[in-house]
C-alpha cells in the first residue's frame, strides 16, 4: 500500500470516450493497491462514472487528493494544473497517444509504471507558474494562473496591437506586433517555441518575453529572472485579448495593464524512474534528423 | 504642358486634416502645369473639397484619370491600388510624413518634384498583385486584389487553424498555425518580414508564402514562381479570416478553398529620378547600425 | 536503343567501394540498351575499372558525352555539375543511399527508371548556375561557377569579416558579419537554409543573399532578381575565404571583389516520372512533423 | 579620499594613441581623490607611461589592485574580466566611443561619475563567468575561463563539425553544423546574438548553447541551469577550434571533450548611479524603431 498517496484523483481528458478503458484500469490497479479513497473530478465522472470514488467539483481536487493522475495529453494536464496549483499535490500524466511533454506514461505502460511511483519511485520535478493580474482604472479586474504562458494577442481584424513592457516598474520597451507570449520554462517548448522564443531547461528559474510578428526588426525574445514582476501596458488596440494557457482569455481595453509574476507554488510532475528532460525534447522536437 | 498625363486624380490619406494643405498645393501646381483636368476621388472631395475638379467614386478613379497622385503613406497607396489595377495606370506617392515604401515624394518636395515626373522625368517600377478567389461548394463566392498580401488567420479565441497548400494542383504541405501569409514582393516587405520572411526585389516574379508561428519545427518560407497557382484549403478551424492587404475580409469556413494567383495586370509606381529600391530599403530598415 | 543519347557517362562518388556493384550494374544496362559508348571519367576508371569503356578527364566529359549519370549524391552531383555545365547535356542522379535533393533515382530503381528515361521518359528541370569572377586591383585573378553558392566566409580565427555588397553597380549594405552565402534557388536547400535564408522554387529566377550571423539586429536575407549582378566587395578581414559550392575556395584579399551573377547555361536534370519538386522538398525536410 | 578603494588599476585598450589624454586624467583624478596607490598593467605603462605608478604584468593585476578602472570599449573590458576574475576585485569600464554593453561611463564624464563611484555611490552587479577545460586522452590539456562565451567553430575549409552534447552527463544532441555557442547571460547579447539566440538578463542563472547555421531544421537555442556541466565532445571535423570570448582559441581534435560550468567566482561591474539593463540594452539595441 502507497504510504505516500491515499486519496488519489483520476483525470481524464474530456470528450474522449476511448479513455474510458485505461480510466478504468487505473481505477482497478489503485484498488488492487489499496488506495484509500479514488477521487473523481466532476467532468470525467460524467462521462466515465466509476463506483465507489468520490466525486467533486474540477476545482476541489486539490482539497481533497495527495496525488492527481491525468489522463489524455499535454492540454488536459494543462487545465488541470492551474487548477491544483494553490495546494501543491503532485501530477502524474499518462498519455493516450503519443508521448507529450508533460504526460510521459504510455497508456501500456500503466500497469508497470503507476505501482512504483506510487511506492515512492519516481522522478520529481518542479515547474514553475505565473500568477497575472488585470489592473484596470487602479483595480484588480481579473486574476488568473498560467503555467506555460499568458498571451497578449490581437483580435481577428487583423490590426496590430502597441503596448509598453515594463520589468520592475523600468520601462523596457514599447512595440507594434501581432502580440507578445509571457512564458515559463515549461511553456518554453509551446507557443513560445512556434514565435521563435529560446527553450528554457525547467530548473532555469526564468520567465521569457517573445514578441509575435513585430513591426521592428530589432526584436529579440528576452529571458528575465523569475523574481521579476513584467507588466504589459496595452496602449493602442481594439478586440484584444490576454489568454492564460490558451484555455480562459479576458478582454483588455486601452490603458489596461497586467502584471505577471511568478506564482508562489510550484507544480510538483512525478515522473517514472528513468525520465530525463533531454531524452523527451529530442523525442519530441525530432532532434536528430539532418538536413543535408 | 505634361503631354503624358491630362487627367490627374488626387487622392489623400482619409482623416488627415492637415493633409488639406498640400493638397491644395499639389492641385495649384497641376494648374499651373496645364493639366488638363483634376480628378478628386468622393472621399478626398468630402474632406477637402477643391473647386473645378472632377469628383468621382473612389473605385472610377482608374476609368477617369490617366495619372493618380496619392498623399499620405503607404496605407493609402495600398487601398488606391487594388482599386486602379484594373485600369493600368500609373501612381506617384507622396509621404506626408517619413518616407514610405511605396511613396517616396516628401511633401515639401511637391513643387520640385512633381513638374519633372509629369514631364515625363521619371524611374518607373512595375509591381505586382495577387488576385484570390474563395471557392464554397465548387463555387466562388468571394473575390478580391492584393498588392501587399493575402492573409490567412486564426480567430481572436487564440485556436490554432489547420490547412493544406497545394501548388498548381500538387499537395505540398499540411500546417498547424496561427496563419500563413502569401506575399507579392511589394509584400515582402510588410507583414511577411515581420514573420520571419525574405525581402523580394519588386522584380523578382515570385509569390513568398511565409508560415506565422507554425507548430512545426520545419516550416520555412518558400518563393514560388508568380506563374503558380496557390490553393489553401481550410481544414480545421473556427472564426478564420483570410485578409486583403489588411484593408478588407471574409470569413471563411472548414473545406473552403482560396485560390490565389498573379494578377494579369501589374501596377505601375513613377518614382523621382535617383529613386533606388536599395536606397528605400537600405534607409528603411536601418541597414548600417551596428549592434557591437 | 536510346535515340537521345548515345554517348552516356558514369561518374561515381569517389572513395567509396560499395558503389562498384551499382556502377557495373549500370553499364551492363546501358549496353543492353544499345548505348553506342560509355564514358567514364579518369577518376572513376581509377577506382572502378570498366572494360570497354571510353576514359576522360573529369573536365572532358561534356565534351564527349551527351548523358551524364551521376551515382552518389547531392555532393557528386555538385562537383559534376560545374564540370558539364559549359556543355549543356542532362544529368541523372542516382543516390546511393537516402534520397537527395536532386539525386531522386534509388540504386534499386536503376533497372527500372534508367530504361524510361534513356527513352524519353522523364521530367527535365532546369537549374541556373552562377559565374563568379574574383577582381584585384582591375584584374580578374579568378573565375568559378557555383551550382549551389558562392559563400565568403571568415578565416578560423574569429574575427568577423566587413565586406560591402553593391547590386547592378548600386551600392546595397556594408555588413560586418561571419560571412555571407550567394545562392541559387538549388542552393536554397542547402548551406543557405541553414543560415536562415528562404526556399526558392527551381524555377524563380532569383539570386539570394543570405548573410551569416551578422552583427546587427536588422540584416534580413534577400533574393534579387537572376539578371543581376551582385558584386561583393571585402572592405576588412583577414584569412577570408571564397567558395564554390564547399567544393573549391579562393584566398580573398582586402578590397579584392567578387562579382556574381548568373550563368549563361542552365543546367538539365532529368527526373524519373512522377517527380515533383514539392513532394521531394517535404520528404527530405520532414515536413508534417508536428510540435505539440 | 575613497575609503572603499585604496590600490586602483588602469588598463587602457591597446594600440589606441587617443586614449593617452582620458588615461591621464583619471590619473590626476585619482590622486586628487587621494587614492594610495595607481596600478597599470605593463601593457598600458608600456604605451602610455605615468610617473609615480606600480607597473605590473596584466594577470598581477587582480592581486595587487581593489578596483580596475578599464578605458576602452567591450574588448578591453572582455580581456581583463578573464584576468582579474580569480581575485574578486570590481571593475568599471569607461568607453572611449559610443556606449558599449559594459563599459558605460563616457569619457566626458570621468571628472564628475568617477568620484562618486570612488565614493560607493554605484550601481553594482554581479555578472557570471565560465569555465571550460580541454580533456584529451582522459587528461586536461587546456583551461581558460570566458565572460562572454565559449565557442566551437569549424575552420576555414568550409567543411561542417560533428559533435555531440552530454548536460550533466546526460546525452542531448548530435549535431552537423559551422559550430555552437556556449554563452553567459553576459554573452547573449554578443556573438550568441548574432548568431539567433536569445537575451538572458544578467541575473538569470543560465547557460545558453545556440547552434551555429546547423544542418537540421529543429535544432533551438536552449538555456540551462547554470548548475548544469556541459560537456562538447567532437566527433568529426578537421581544423576545429575552441574560442575563448574570442581572444585565445585551442586546436582541437577528433574525440576530445570541452566540459564547460559555472566559475566559482563571479565578476562584479560597478555601474554609475542611475544605471539600468533595460535602457542600455533598448539604446544598443535601437529598440523602438519601428518597420511600417
Amino acid at each position: 500500500m502507497s504510504t505516500l498517496f491515499k486519496k488519489i484523483a483520476l483525470v481524464a481528458r474530456r470528450n474522449s470516450p476511448n479513455i474510458g478503458e485505461p480510466l478504468r484500469r487505473l481505477a482497478a490497479l489503485l484498488r488492487q493497491h489499496d488506495c484509500a479513497s479514488i477521487v473523481l473530478d466532476a467532468d470525467t465522472a460524467a462521462e466515465h462514472p466509476i463506483p465507489d470514488t468520490l466525486v467533486v467539483p474540477p476545482e476541489q481536487i486539490g482539497k481533497v487528493a495527495d496525488l492527481v493522475i491525468v489522463l489524455g495529453g499535454d492540454g488536459t494536464m494543462l487545465s488541470i494544473a492551474r487548477l491544483v496549483a494553490p495546494y501543491r499535490i503532485p501530477l502524474v500524466g499518462i498519455n493516450q497517444g503519443r508521448l507529450g511533454f508533460m504526460t510521459d506514461v504510455g497508456v501500456d505502460d500503466i500497469e508497470t509504471i503507476i505501482p512504483r511511483i506510487l511506492d515512492g519511485d519516481f522522478v520529481p520535478e518542479e515547474r514553475m507558474l505565473l500568477s497575472a493580474k488585470v489592473i484596470r482604472d487602479e483595480r484588480e479586474v481579473h486574476a488568473a494562473l498560467a503555467f506555460n504562458d499568458v498571451v497578449f494577442s490581437r483580435g481577428s481584424l487583423g490590426a496590430m496591437i502597441e503596448f509598453e513592457i515594463f520589468i520592475d516598474d523600468q520601462f523596457v520597451y514599447s512595440q507594434r506586433s501581432d502580440g507578445l507570449i509571457v512564458s515559463t520554462p515549461t511553456g518554453s517548448t509551446a507557443y513560445a517555441l512556434a514565435s521563435g522564443g529560446p527553450i528554457l531547461h525547467p530548473t532555469v528559474p526564468a520567465i521569457a518575453l517573445v514578441p509575435i510578428c513585430p513591426q521592428t526588426m530589432t526584436a529579440r525574445p528576452i529571458a528575465v529572472n523569475d523574481a521579476s514582476t513584467v507588466e504589459f501596458m496595452l496602449t493602442r488596440g481594439s478586440e484584444v485579448k490576454v489568454h492564460f494557457d490558451g484555455h480562459s482569455h479576458f478582454d483588455l481595453r486601452e490603458m489596461d495593464r497586467v502584471t505577471i509574476k511568478r506564482y508562489r507554488n510550484s507544480l510538483r510532475i512525478l515522473h517514472p524512474v528513468g525520465y530525463n528532460y533531454y531524452d523527451m525534447l529530442r523525442h519530441k522536437l525530432h532532434w536528430g534528423e539532418r538536413l543535408f
